[in-house]
């Protein structure tokens, strides 16, 4: 454990130097172990384990557009991300791990303890067997406090899940080189460090408060503000009616249709674009590692064209800090919508004189800083998949004078109640969970009372 | 309002006169509106409404078989199963519709205020309105008390879902004449009547514990008993963890394909059938009716081969009562598993000599009415797509003898504890969610914390 954050920003300097990693773009064609189908266009490894990247045809009455089709990855196998915490004298520490990942722009990034596709452990990779996984699978020591199936991005992944895990354990745990235990505030801390706390750590700790003694102590320092003591603006049963209303009411149909066959997409010798340059692109790399379960692969990424916004807007009402919720649908989610950010996209794919809406509360959300922004900050997107993919992170406070009046797919909540909807899993989506987990500390808990 | 239940025989009896059907079972080619496709054999509705019956070919290592075909029911539009409710002097009262089902034993039950498919609201039946709809579409005057897309039976179904909602209203509300109020002690004097209160009415009632002033009293009954002050053996983090971990450990595949070509069923005249006569046919009838929406109609119907058998295993564990839950994978189940009771199936598609296991807790579930029976009784499965399917529903006490270890896809919990996953949607499937409204009434209270 670290007294102060300087020791930890030595050791992560030093786990950067032990490690050497080269990063290579290379043509799609040229991946050795992956092809793509002669008849169909889609990507696939040999073993056909891992992923694969296919065409989806997508139909919703719930976006601008109702007819798309884009390329997807499909990853039918639920992984496993997995944090082990200890508490000692009433503080939480959690087990991080220095870990590269291809797709990240600084390469080593701080993730849970494990994060492993089912591949990982069951040994497709033939590599080295994952560290810390005993922890995570039947029978275990610990004792699991939280324990759900959570959705990943669904711009990009067909219904892909990961089973989001946190175990508390008492005994000793042994520490690996590229291991170390953080407490809650150290982690709140780096937080706000842009691209070190990486999106499956993120999505993992959005569900910290039902283990964290601090979470308890914090919510009373808000109310010793002589603040919270409102009732938040909807019930519980509102808003999971809210929710219902907006599944029964919409509808998301997809069809997986030949990769090589979707429009408009282009495969521009090596990788796969949109011919506008919008959204994303399918891209190839070769990554040389010496401390990865293998010391070199190819795989296909994700590439998106720039970096995206997601972001809450806030305000006070009834002297609680709701934020708003967007009940989003996107290409891949599981069942037609999930509760997500208020803003999410990526600006460059949009023009403001384009045919499609220039995305709702976008300009609010930027110019909303003046009142007061808790959360600003860019983290990555999952580098095992995605290329270079970094978003800006924002939680901002509205003010009073933003309208309670919202359209029907958007809702107003607390923090907390956001909260306790991860609980149950494919009810908040990625975004929104880390965004969530920004807002898991003492500062920004002062700071919400505030407001 | 009905002083006594005599009085609801009587106008349940008046009903029965006033509104006269006739029910023929027809050959499946023999259905105005319906016809088979040519090419695969699917029956479908000529507007394409409705639903429509497919092949499901299905692959699981989670039942005894991990392969095999069968006739499926797709409908993927979500209905509205609405309740209306009041609460008068403490006590709670439901708007209850008389209403024929034709697949009903006895034609009819007594069904929610609102009953009602897509097609039925959007005018596809070109009948009369449906009556009270308007309480449960937005703008709406009632506060919604539950509101949740639930699950219908997975082996028929595929992913059906329907929107059970609950709203409660303060104003008069006109009472048509096939409409009367019960007030919820006389729902559980009538759940005890075979075929009476129909599958739709059941499951919206699970629910009603979240509304119910008298659920609290009831549970204070119990604690008054000296009961009802030990802990549940599991928490609700471990229950949800327990939940997670069969969902990731189980996998569920489904593809549809032509009815004609689907094995070991045959195409007897008029009607699909199994070849050794198990599970369920697929057969024809032809309604007559003067007080449905439209007057006279023939549609397809899912007829069980026999009386099923649906039930739960109960015990005092830490004095107070937990029943053993399975996580069940069923053809149709929209997320690989739901929370089912312990035991679920028709006895005659099984032999104790086939390579099919016996139903697991099948006999110590028929055993156990030695130490108490709570609920026994035959209740019907949906009329409107299932020919004479009925349940045994059975609560039971096995005594304290019962070892605590069970396999790893099954689970004890309190009812309590069940029924607050009810509020969550696709967590706790038809069969169990009948089974906890049979246990939503004082007596039943009072006898679960005496065990």
């Amino acid at each position: 454990m670290f007294d102060d954050l300087q020791d930890f920003y030595e050791w992560f300097a030093q786990r950067n130097m032990e490690n050497s990693y080269e990063i290579k773009k290379v043509s799609l064609d040229e991946m050795p172990g992956w092809g793509s189908d002669p008849r169909t266009g889609d990507i696939s490894h040999e073993s056909g384990k891992f992923f694969s990247i296919r065409g989806l045809r997508v139909s919703t009455d719930h976006r601008e557009t109702a007819r798309w089709e884009q390329p997807i990855i499909v990853q039918p196998e639920i992984g496993i991300l997995g944090m082990i915490v200890k508490v000692v004298n009433g503080r939480t520490y959690c087990l991080m791990q220095a870990k590269m990942e291809p797709g990240n722009v600084n390469l080593l990034q701080l993730s849970p303890t494990v994060q492993a596709t089912r591949s990982n452990y069951t040994g497709v990779h033939q590599g080295n067997k994952v560290p810390y996984l005993e922890y995570f699978v039947a029978p275990r020591s610990g004792r699991v406090v939280v324990d759900a199936l959570q959705s990943e991005q669904g711009s990009w992944f067909l219904n892909k899940r990961n089973r989001n895990i946190i175990v508390e354990v008492h005994d000793d745990v042994p520490v690996g080189d590229d291991f170390c235990w953080l407490s809650l505030d150290q982690i709140a801390e780096l937080m706000r460090v842009p691209n070190l706390i990486n999106m499956d750590s993120r999505t993992v700790l959005s569900g910290i408060s039902f283990v964290a003694p601090e979470w308890g102590e914090w919510a009373e320092t808000g109310l010793d503000h002589g603040c919270g003591l409102g009732e938040p603006l909807h019930s519980k049963e509102q808003l999971l009616s809210w929710f219902t209303e907006v599944k029964s009411q919409y509808s998301l149909e997809r069809e997986l249709v030949p990769l090589s066959e979707i429009t408009p997409w282009r495969n521009s010798p090596g990788r796969i674009e949109h011919v506008e340059s919008r959204h994303f692109s399918v891209v190839g790399v070769h990554v040389t590692a010496t401390n990865r379960e293998v010391s070199e692969w190819s795989q296909p990424m994700l590439e998106p064209v720039e970096r995206g916004v997601v972001g809450f807007l806030g305000r006070n009402i009834n002297g609680l800090f709701h934020i708003l919720v967007h009940a989003r649908t996107e290409a891949g989610t599981y069942d037609i919508v999930e509760m997500a950010p208020t803003v999410s996209c990526i600006p460059g794919s949009y023009t403001r004189s384009s045919r499609e809406r220039w995305p709702r509360y976008f300009d609010e959300l930027l110019r909303a800083g003046e009142n007061g922004t808790l959360v600003d900050v860019v983290h990555s997107e999952e580098g095992g998949r995605f290329y270079h993919a970094e978003n800006r992170y924002l939680v901002v406070d509205a003010g009073e004078g933003f309208g309670l009046d919202v359209p029907e797919d958007y809702c107003w909540m607390t923090v907390e109640q956001l909260m306790e909807f991860v609980r149950y899993g494919n009810h908040v989506n990625v975004a929104a969970r880390c965004l969530l987990s920004c807002l898991v500390d003492r500062t920004t808990r002062k700071q919400l009372v505030e407001i």
